[in-house]
């Protein structure tokens, strides 16, 4: 992605270390950190220096790496993966990246672990860029096909929370058919949701979106029904969590409801998923997936610059007031346009072709 | 409504003067403001210390007593009027009141308007108590019934933005069924939407239900799809700003995300609605209902109490974030279950019947 006119990852080496964009600090401050230790790197993914899943099993993989720089005997490897997995127990990415590089470095001699635990991280990354722009692609085509019902205008994108570089380790999941499409010149929009209550869309998927310049506007996340009403939204790109065998997408709280509007008002719905994120054993994602409760703060009290540019957290709600915080909700796979995967677009509820084909692949 | 333990209204007059709850600063303080003369009523119009349709109708009209109080010529009354209504320009019940009380003044003699202008703002406050507690009585009615399929069990009401007590003179559209119920002591759990971007959710409703002790949940916007989809909302209640001759219902914005989550669960959905917000003239509200967009500044700034108690504004966003701020949108007839007037409850396209019942109650 582009920052202040250069190109960045979300994560990269230099050297024996390792650097991260803060993203605690945005969208106030650009601030590159740098890691140098495991403890650094724990820190950074408990602390949401770094999130996204994607990009918190890259971390994971670089935390290995930094660990083993500095003593590569097993009881550091294995106190190393520990330290890590501990930081969010509940990712899936993390816990992968770990016992995947627990693996394949504990077959080495430990003289031999450091430098392939450098390589293991930048695999990681490279084939998490890959997945993501083979998803811009299929994107892409899904765009242009779409935008040939309506030459010669702007085409209009909504999407919720972040699922963009900033949660990978470039490109992301939805935003990387928008990259994709803006970066060969067309003419796209994008209405980016608040996303309350965290605020990913106003802090950091605006803020991603600007920086390199694609033109967008952010709404409050009441507005995308109203946007759709008015034949003002052309397509709604969002990520997923988790997604199920029946193509159930778990996704950012709020999501269900942009899908019921989409599907009021035949605006074309579509999630972007790695294929490593379909949860091929779940068969029905409203009674299987488990939906994470989380602090009522975050919904209570908000962080914000004031007029003096200094960061403060307020509370906007009367003192004490009992609050819910659901992180994520489940859109049925009927409310569900299409998949896209780094293989390709499927129907939601046609998951099966391309479990086939996982299947035949690895073969 | 209770407030501290007393008994409450919007508003209210004591001796020559008028006592309001200054809105602006809730729910951070609580602070009774006295308006003197006409200045300080367009003032508290003006600057959202009252808000709310019914109540900006009731502050008007004591506007005028107040100024005829200091002087009851003709064009004390004019002048009146006119400075009243500019002070906020769209809002139907604030012209209704005015020409009601202009009318009304201009046929009597200077001497005798002071005293009949004190009476008008009376008689306009008490009609909007009895037209709301007739719609809370309905809405009971409503509630009892459907508590009958889950018996001994909490009921959960969700209601979006504040149609409460503090948008009227006292009980509220929307939240007049909840007050009723709960006073009768009824178990009911209002699930209570925060309302982006003006937070009126989180810094009224939950302000007013906690003060009256009505058990409440604050959730954001994004939440109340999934609360319907695990079975958590038993009926949502909303208000209206404007409502068709056909039933479509124009509220604040999110309004119509609610409706179609409750339409796919099953919900009932019903507006709260005094018959004098229905547009005869409208028939199609997604094609005639202009839509305000409001200073992008809303979304982009939020105010607060930070950690030391004093009040900030911060913002929320990446600096000079492009943001649109559609205030309203329009939920089409067919996800309404019903209307609750103060008249009784109507399928929302049925309201011909009340149409036929109020013209044969006027001859």
């Amino acid at each position: 992605m582009q920052i202040q006119g250069k190109q960045y990852r979300s994560i990269w080496r230099e050297g024996n270390a390792v650097k991260i964009i803060d993203q605690t600090k945005l969208p106030f401050e650009f601030s590159v950190e740098t890691l140098n230790d495991l403890e650094q790197a724990c820190h950074a993914i408990s602390s949401m220096q770094v999130r996204g899943a994607p990009l918190i099993g890259a971390t994971a993989a670089y935390g290995i790496a930094l660990a083993l720089t500095h003593d590569s005997d097993d009881a550091t490897l294995c106190h190393a993966s520990k330290q890590l997995l501990s930081t969010r127990p509940t990712a899936v990415n993390l816990q992968w990246a770990l016992e995947y590089c627990q693996g394949q470095l504990l077959e080495l001699t430990p003289s031999e672990r450091p430098k392939r635990a450098w390589q293991l991280a930048e695999e990681i990354c490279e084939q998490d860029i890959l997945t993501n722009q083979s998803i811009g692609n299929h994107g892409l085509a899904l765009i242009e096909n779409l935008l040939k019902q309506k030459p010669g205008t702007v085409f209009n994108i909504l999407t919720h929370c972040n699922a963009g570089a900033l949660a990978t380790v470039d490109w992301g999941t939805a935003l990387a058919p928008i990259y994709t499409a803006h970066n060969k010149g067309l003419a796209i929009h994008v209405w980016v949701d608040e996303t309350r209550p965290r605020n990913q869309g106003a802090s950091l998927t605006a803020w991603e979106l600007s920086q390199h310049g694609v033109p967008h506007t952010l709404i409050s996340d009441n507005s995308g029904g109203h946007l759709m009403q008015q034949g003002n939204v052309d397509l709604c790109l969002v990520g997923s969590d988790r997604t199920t065998a029946t193509g159930d997408v778990c996704n950012k709280i709020g999501t269900y409801l942009k899908a019921l509007a989409a599907k009021d008002n035949q605006v074309p719905f579509y999630a972007c998923v790695p294929s490593s994120t379909i949860d091929w054993t779940m068969q029905d994602g409203l009674q299987e997936i488990p939906i994470e409760e989380r602090d009522s703060k975050e919904l209570t009290h908000i962080n914000g610059v004031n007029a003096q540019g200094i960061l403060q957290t307020v509370r906007v709600t009367p003192e004490n007031c009992p609050a819910a915080n659901h992180a994520f909700d489940v859109t049925p796979s009927r409310l569900v346009t299409g998949i896209i995967t780094e293989h390709g677009t499927y129907e939601a509820n046609d998951l099966h072709q391309l479990k086939r084909q996982l299947h035949h692949d690895r073969n």
